[in-house]
């Protein structure tokens, strides 16, 4: 691509904020753009192959039908192969100063656009951490991004059209992180590809145990095979557009495991995995994006009733004491459970004097 | 050993039920044992190596310091190789009826008394499914065990200790999982040693990574690699101890996640993995033992405050839901979390429509 003949022919036509915003894709995710962006005051157009997926997005309240006319953003909220071909198309119409996408791999996009000949100037290659469980525009909400990562991937793009897009992140209430395609997709291999698989590889282990055997399954399993249970077909499609990278880390993973197992078989401790992984979990930023505090912990024991967790809170509340973090711990057999509080260490002592006054069997 | 010397030895000498027990090894477990039967009137004697352990749990109400006598069950609650050796000595001076265990591996132990001529009539190897973060008798609490799942590995134990094992458990609250201590091991390797270094294999990855690509990090990743945050010695014992189960199932994780990697590099889909651990995650019970069931998730955003999840509960004890679950997701950059409220499907709209009533926004 010829920068300077991009740049060139953007230059100076940048209004001073975004004031008109297309959505093409009223998904999850670009049905939430929309309500975001409504509740800033941005007009929104929206526009899908499916007809009735842009009349629930309106009723929604996340814009009204596309006009026609050129906006000043145009967000396509597509899958991943589908972004190049509908980028080319768009531009090719003229529907937008600047163009972003939302797909969750950018690798892929991004080549197929500078393929088609796009204009990688006006293009800010965009991925929201945000969307889960459900889809459609029915499961949107504006407050989807809010307080998530929002990587944006400029590459070639004018200065304007980068403004442009750190202001619609920023209406969306997310937090803008910029790096490069490569760089991004290798970033989420390791943050949320890889440990989909690993969580997937675990639990395959469970397929054929005896019932008996998962009856001592605590907290510990549950957590680190939770995402296994995600939708098989969609995390196909995931992990099939950021092969190269996954297959990276998975090696590594493969490899680790294999010479834990040698080194136990052969009567040796995985002490430096155990050290490794240690330091590496160590690293993941707790709220706010600091670095993760070493909480204290409150176990508190609490009946299985409607109202209860309510009360409890109530007595936490009572004492100013915050909870960082719960995690309820299921009772084979029992009608009851076990919460686990997390506060800041300065602050355990008081929320367990409380929860004690309150009548609760808690410890820390 | 010689079963009918050992029943023999042991025959008609029961009593209807435990009154006497002896703990030896007043750490976490021992210390909390004492205080569960103290709770049910069960007399309590303490002991260890370690005169100031025996007086901090006697002051914690687990029992008084041993006075010699003989007891109906003697725990032997100390590490797992010092289990064998102890129980030789401890039957040599005549201490109790009965003894029990509570090592988190069964093999081990179970050949080291063998080996050493203990009467394995009377011993009842056991691991209660508990107990976690802090040690010593000042972490230990009577409902420590509640609702929890505690291994028995009778083996060639005679009835009557067998019954006077599941009272003890009983009376701790647990409930008894009957196996020997080969299975044990297995089941223990899959359910909590093998995840164990799973976890520490994937954490292992962020060590290295650079810290914008940490920002990306979700509640996927940190479920993952939670329990990777555990005390490195203990783990080691744990892992060395159990090293051939543990190092099987590892071998076959590895060879699963390296296929995945060969096939995402050939260009196909780890389809195969992903329904194979989707199968294995629907596996684990959920609350009571029952099969899991499938959760509707509600989304709320709460402020980061003193009290909030107090207002959150109360919204949701008013609306008469029963909170199954809840994770809290840490938002980066922004004083806001994104709570995660399990409920039962029939129960989810009514939650979300009284939490929106209550103020909140929230989604299901």
């Amino acid at each position: 691509m010829n920068t300077g003949q991009a740049s060139g022919g953007h230059g100076g036509v940048v209004p001073p904020g975004i004031s008109t915003v297309l959505i093409t894709g009223t998904g999850l995710i670009g049905t939430s753009i929309g309500l975001a962006l409504r509740a800033r005051g941005v007009t929104v157009w929206l526009s899908d192959a499916d007809p009735s997926a842009v009349r629930l997005a309106a009723d929604m309240g996340a814009g009204v039908p596309h006009p026609g006319d050129r906006a000043d953003v145009a967000v396509l909220a597509v899958p991943p192969d589908a972004v190049g071909p509908m980028l080319a198309a768009a531009q090719a119409e003229d529907r937008a100063h600047w163009y972003t996408d939302v797909a969750s791999v950018k690798r892929l996009p991004v080549e197929a656009a500078r393929a088609a000949g796009c204009d990688m100037a006006a293009y800010v290659p965009g991925h929201p951490l945000a969307g889960r469980e459900k889809h459609g525009p029915a499961a949107a909400r504006a407050d989807l991004f809010l307080g998530r990562t929002w990587a944006l991937c400029p590459g070639e793009a004018h200065q304007h059209a980068i403004d442009a897009m750190r202001e619609l992140v920023g209406a969306c209430g997310a937090v803008p992180v910029l790096t490069d395609p490569d760089t991004h997709d290798r970033w989420v291999a390791l943050t949320s590809h890889a440990p989909h698989l690993v969580a997937a590889a675990m639990a395959a282990r469970l397929e054929s145990a005896p019932g008996q055997a998962l009856d001592l399954a605590g907290q510990g399993l549950r957590d680190v095979t939770r995402i296994a249970a995600g939708e098989i077909e969609l995390w196909t499609q995931i992990l099939t557009a950021n092969a190269a990278p996954v297959a990276d880390v998975l090696a590594a993973v493969a490899d680790d495991l294999a010479e834990a197992a040698r080194q136990l078989a052969d009567g040796a401790g995985p002490k430096d995995l155990l050290a490794r992984g240690r330091a590496g979990v160590a690293r993941i930023p707790g709220k706010h994006g600091d670095a993760a505090p070493e909480f204290a912990i409150v176990q508190v024991v609490i009946p299985d009733r409607p109202g209860e967790l309510a009360r409890l809170f109530n007595a936490a509340g009572a004492a100013g004491v915050n909870i960082e973090d719960i995690r309820i711990e299921h009772s084979p057999g029992l009608p009851v459970g076990v919460a686990e509080l997390s506060a800041r260490p300065a602050e355990a002592a008081g929320l367990s004097a409380a929860l004690s006054a309150a009548g609760y069997a808690c410890r820390h």
